[in-house]
């Protein structure tokens, strides 16, 4: 017989009781009633995938924060003391590891669209809810399994499907009651920016600097800008930029002055006005707001870019996103562009909870107990309970004519808001005692009474 | 850049398309529709678990079948030249790897139960629909990944808790459609008949070789039995089992002679024939038969054990379980009893294919896309796209004004049975062109004509 083992679980990870569970079904069902409105089609992809597969889509520190799986067999036979000694970490990791755990659904859904790209209808508009797990150092609100919520469009540049992306955010958010803004930038025009002032590589300092200027006021972000080696000219000339200000289409205008002299900056300009003005088209209520310091997945993103802030918590992004012109170029099959936003189930949870937003009955719980106390209460509550089930109502009993106090207590505990006790009585009268369990009040009632009261 | 990477996925994994995904979804919404009708409550672990928490569990053959995770970091510092050359895969895999990937759903769930004991109100109903993984070799439907889908109640050893199984598995079928028969055995039935023979480690050889009457016949089964070392008189003894025939009813009434010396056995025919007059008194109309070859579980259940066959099909069991005594005894929780049924996702998908029995709109799949051919018509499509999916119309926007051909050839490929054609002439008369995809028929309709015609 094997030890005994003090139950737990590995660092980073989390059980989900019956409430979470509730709630987290209740974001999931939400956002995929949305997605399915605009017709997109769920796909599941494998937890494993080849390491061939995940390796080298991260950088070099998502290599090390993949979950590698362990190969069956004989693994040790694949390294010998040489090796041990010589080889470096990762070289021996490929030797006694061919599969990692998912790291994300973007790589996946890559590969995915690029295996089947035969039996595909084209533009391909899908959703994935899935877990990932990475090897991150846990922390608050940071965990090494987590779920992700992915909707992409692959296959066409067409801007309506950024439309349709913010379209999904405002009807999301107004149906879990959250009030947010989307923060909406575009690659092209933080490149057009980077060009005008002939310093392609710094775009990173200098959206870290703007991102500053509330905090630290105007003077200390060009301070920053010299020390981090941008030329007095470059800084001069990003004053404009400093100061935009305004609506979304004063700040077009200025930008489509700036940057004047860039083909690239000026389409990124257009390619923002379009989405402007298709947003007007479709009646879009949502605050958008072009924000300039929004520079997420730069290095991966090739158009727009989103983000979503809740207006009522202090929280970070809760759904992110933009256009990428080459997912499956890794895969070889060069040439589809696509848009997508990643919805971040954990933090809208967090929102939802902090807001104390969730729907009084998000738990689909038992409806009614029977409480007996024979033998033959309880074949009668059994008999009672078929026919309610039938009647769509969702129906315990406790299976043991155990103490009224147990019975009870067990009610409680579920939070049951209805109890049927079965005595002889109630038998004899072919009857049962509801009580209302938040009032605490009694009567007997027939069984079309019953159905009647709760149905 | 990386090198590309030929698209695939690790042997014994699958991904799911939308109509996959739709059929799966199907069926674990039918399934969790029916546990929420007696109470259950679902509940979601890691998928990966301590190895600490896995090993020894699922036998010497399963610990090898276990996934393992290799540790991040520097795992080969936790081994040397020598124990590289000395000690066992076993224990170096220990060394390399302290967690695994959750290989079925009841040990983590003893995990659970023992871990929030004081948290939990028991009896504790919960249901768990999640993969779990196997480095089994990859054969014709059997998985490396794949999903379980579990039921069961712990802390009562009320019978009741039986029937409701069994009335879940009347339900969940009738809802599916699948005409199935439920085989019903008790261990302690044979653990009785052991008993009397006086053979008690030969349960096993006895239950296979009557798994065998009928294709070989009781000549060859007594021969087979002997073959196996059964004295002449144990065999003597088993006719009267050998011969059991007739209904339940008759059959309890044989055992109940032959097992008249064992008090276990007993106890097994007093069980399963309050299971039976459980049943009738909750209108069971499944087709429940005490079946004594039934011997999954063996060395794991305690009580009943159940297994469901489909009737119109070849295939194995589509669900099975049975009561254990000791589920949370290896994590320090004794005396906890249980009982749970797991119903196999993969074999039901497999039935309602080869029995066409998936609704015809399994899928829920785009029911209107709008064809347009220039930006005004684009726009006009988005505006009422809009306000049918305000209506709860799933509709999509083909996202540029491509070709007629491409356009249609995107509904036929996603089988939306509508399009919407716009052109100047739908524009200037405030209407749209509706196609029936299916009959080819065509007319020009208003938003509200619209609407009547697809709500």
């Amino acid at each position: 017989m094997a030890q005994i083992t003090k139950p737990s679980i590995p660092k980073g990870t989390r059980d989900f009781s019956p409430l979470q569970m509730a709630r987290r079904n209740y974001i999931f069902d939400t956002i995929k009633s949305v997605f399915r409105l605009y017709g997109f089609q769920q796909i599941e992809t494998p937890a494993m995938e080849n390491l061939s597969t995940l390796m080298g889509k991260y950088g070099e520190e998502g290599d090390k924060l993949l979950f590698k799986i362990l190969n069956s067999g004989d693994w040790k036979g694949a390294i010998d003391a040489e090796a041990l000694q010589n080889e470096s970490i990762g070289k021996l990791t490929t030797k006694v590891s061919e599969k990692g755990l998912r790291y994300d659904l973007t790589v996946p859904f890559a590969r995915f669209v690029t295996q089947y790209r035969n039996e595909i209808s084209f533009p391909f508009k899908r959703f994935q809810i899935q877990p990932v797990w990475r090897a991150d150092r846990p922390q608050k609100g940071r965990y090494r399994e987590f779920y992700q919520c992915d909707v992409d469009v692959v296959g066409t540049d067409s801007l309506v499907s950024e439309l349709e992306l913010i379209q999904i955010v405002e009807e999301v958010y107004k149906r879990l009651g959250i009030n947010v803004c989307l923060k909406l930038n575009n690659r092209k025009i933080l490149s057009g920016i980077a060009e005008v002032i002939g310093e392609a590589d710094k775009i990173v300092d200098i959206t870290v600097a703007i991102d500053k200027l509330d905090k630290i006021g105007l003077d200390n972000v060009n301070k920053e800008l010299l020390e981090k080696g941008l030329p007095e000219e470059a800084v001069e000339k990003l004053q404009p930029i400093m100061a935009l200000a305004g609506t979304n289409r004063e700040k077009l205008q200025t930008l489509r002055e700036v940057l004047a002299s860039s083909e690239t900056g000026l389409k990124g300009v257009e390619e923002t006005e379009t989405i402007l003005n298709l947003c007007d088209a479709a009646g879009v209520r949502l605050n958008v707001e072009l924000d300039l310091t929004l520079a997420r997945g730069l290095n991966y993103y090739t158009g727009a870019i989103f983000e979503v802030k809740a207006l009522d918590v202090q929280m970070g992004s809760i759904t992110g996103g933009g256009r990428y012109d080459n997912l499956t170029g890794i895969f070889g099959m060069p040439g589809v562009s696509g848009v997508g936003i990643s919805f971040g189930a954990d933090r809208i949870y967090d929102v939802l909870t902090e807001l104390n937003l969730y729907p009084a009955d998000v738990l689909v719980g038992t409806q009614l107990l029977f409480v007996s106390f024979g033998q033959a209460e309880l074949a009668y509550s059994i008999a009672w309970a078929k026919q309610l089930r039938e009647a769509g109502l969702r129906v315990e009993v406790f299976p043991e004519p155990a103490k009224m106090k147990k019975q009870m207590g067990y009610a409680d505990q579920k939070q049951i808001p209805y109890v049927a006790i079965v005595g002889g009585d109630e038998m004899a009268a072919d009857k049962v005692m509801l009580k209302n369990m938040l009032t605490g009040e009694q009567k007997l009632v027939s069984a079309d009474e019953l159905k009647q009261a709760l149905l």
